[in-house]
């Protein structure tokens, strides 16, 4: 389900969803500029949810077995407890809905990072996680890496609150390579899971689209 | 996303879907005779998303430019009309569900197939079918193959509707082998996806935990 | 949010949904032969949810304290357990998923009514009832009521699995007076609910339309 | 659906939703401190949808005349177009997803008031509203109403974006009287809708238990 790419010079691996023919319609509705809003959040909801079902793949699971109904022992998985979601505002919202279709009860936290117009320089000016965060595998929320500032921001914050790099899990959609280098390098240890790496032209409006404020 | 598994003695391959971590946990859920029946259904309502995202990369799909809000071409896909789902009740509606919320407007026909109680014979009792189905792919549900007799009973309806082999794709949770080959053998043609494969024991009361009538 | 009508000659009310503003936009959309089926499903869903809602009203309730966050004690309400769903199919089926988003467990039993295309009579040729039905309240989903002889159908099944008719609510979108007076004539215990009482047009092709396969 | 309640001192009326049962019932699951966090949830997404639905009817609409399927014309409404969502962060964007079920392609802007921790004042540090507000009907989403403060900072953002007090409805679930009161004076031509009104004792952690950061 997921392919890994090794970037030239990182020393991690990002990881890519497979580009099977269904994700790769879902990408092709999202880049569309013809695509109608309703559309375009259904195609977005999809593709977000097939990248949150991949990241749950990478979190760390337990045997675990259990008694079917007919009697007999089923050697299964459970995931291990402590996993919450912390979503880099605003665009990063639009995938909080998929996370809770696939985690209904996971516990979610924000991060507003806001960009001076002038200056270009990222801030973080709002954040709310929940108490016991250091413990925690994090899933952090964000589709569209361009230069990769604001996630830098981000998980700035996360290592301040004592996340060690090894547990965040940065769930992305669009990528550009450099913007994802670029986080590979100031965070060898964290993993990155996208759906795409492009040279250049990323969907920089997905949020604004989402939510339709454009 | 998907293996294939060759059966000794079929000429075809049944699809099965990738065991990974998220996956088992799904599957282990659905087996534990202990799990309520909230939490039953949302593990259900998951891996039926799986196997309906999975499902839908083995229809045809074209290519498909599209011009970017930024003004570049991008070179996508989109998928070829003309699919329709079909489920066998009552468990098949199970995955009626799932398979909206992949294809909102999916057309969704339906057959019924009761089962004689002393004899065991299958039988088909009702049946409502999209009117141009015989030119349409059809996702036929079925969560649960165990003798394959149900499915054996739908799917020569839908062969009398003039609808070829090849247009079927049967989207299954939990079969059996000898279920899982007997209809590979009797349908050769058809597709066949599935999220596991037993030699005995599957949940054959996932449609009664699923609707809560057992 | 919920009027009372008493048809001239019944013995009992039929409860129509309040015509507010949001109800009669949806009633349009459903009953335009131009809208898209997307925006179709969209509607009634939200339709079938402000029904199911309303109808909750309608069943047994408690009182239940409960102790606030900050300490306080709050007289509040719980519903009494013991209902569950029963949908006569085909076009009832609609009503099953705005019925789950309200009542994320609540059993779901299943009827199937057949109409002879020559002589015009219904037959009952399948039912799936929880093992328990005599001894709870009965949601009774079905969406369009014209002669009314489809219901009287499924009611009599009920009946004969020894559920009172006053346990009987039947949630319903479209009604014309004849059918819905001929329910209430036969069934003078049972109550019914609707959002719409016509002299003669209802949407009659409302189950091909929500399940496209018209 | 909505009762109106005169406060003593106000020039305009505060909407409150009409206490049925089932309301009732929601309103006991979200102060019960003992509710777990996915039932709390399902409760929250029940209630913020009927309030949603009721302020629905709030907004303008016109007759639109449809031809049905039988060729009849069926006089009908349509909403008049021109509505958005604004959701005051956090805890308004629980009812973002209450929105978007019964507004599929409404535009939601978002505000972030933070109030500093020592001195108490409210103060805006984000906002991203739809481009065009002046000329929409603003749905202001905020749950938990205590002083107003909140709210206030808000509203006269909006105002200051030249949204005219008449265009905003806002929508609530739970209000002080004080709080509502001091709206209601601040704001005389502004709407406000809520599910309960009470001397004291509110569901002040109401988004922190939503998201899980408690």
């Amino acid at each position: 389900m997921i392919d890994e790419r090794k970037l030239d010079d990182c020393s991690n691996k990002i990881k890519v969803l497979q580009a099977t023919n269904n994700v790769r319609e879902l990408q092709t509705q999202i880049r569309d500029k013809t695509t109608a809003r309703d559309r375009f959040v259904f195609a977005a909801d999809r593709l977000i949810r097939l990248t949150v079902e991949a990241g749950l793949t990478l979190l760390p699971y337990s045997e675990f077995k259990v008694v079917t109904p007919h009697g007999f022992t089923y050697e299964g998985l459970t995931h291990q407890p402590g996993n919450c979601g912390v979503s880099i505002m605003r665009s990063g919202e639009a995938m909080e809905k998929g996370l809770r279709e696939c985690c209904k009860s996971m516990r979610i936290g924000k991060i507003l990072v806001t960009t001076d117009e002038e200056t270009g320089v990222a801030n973080v000016c709002y954040l709310k996680f929940p108490a016991d965060i250091a413990t925690r595998k994090v899933l952090l929320l964000y589709p569209i890496i361009k230069s990769g500032d604001t996630c830098v921001k981000a998980i700035e914050k996360l290592l301040e609150n004592e996340v060690p790099q090894e547990s965040i899990l940065l769930l992305n959609l669009f990528a550009t390579v450099e913007g994802a280098r670029c986080l590979s390098e100031q965070f060898p240890a964290m993993s990155i899971l996208t759906t795409e790496l492009s040279e250049t032209d990323i969907p920089t409006n997905f949020g604004r689209r989402y939510f339709g404020t454009d």
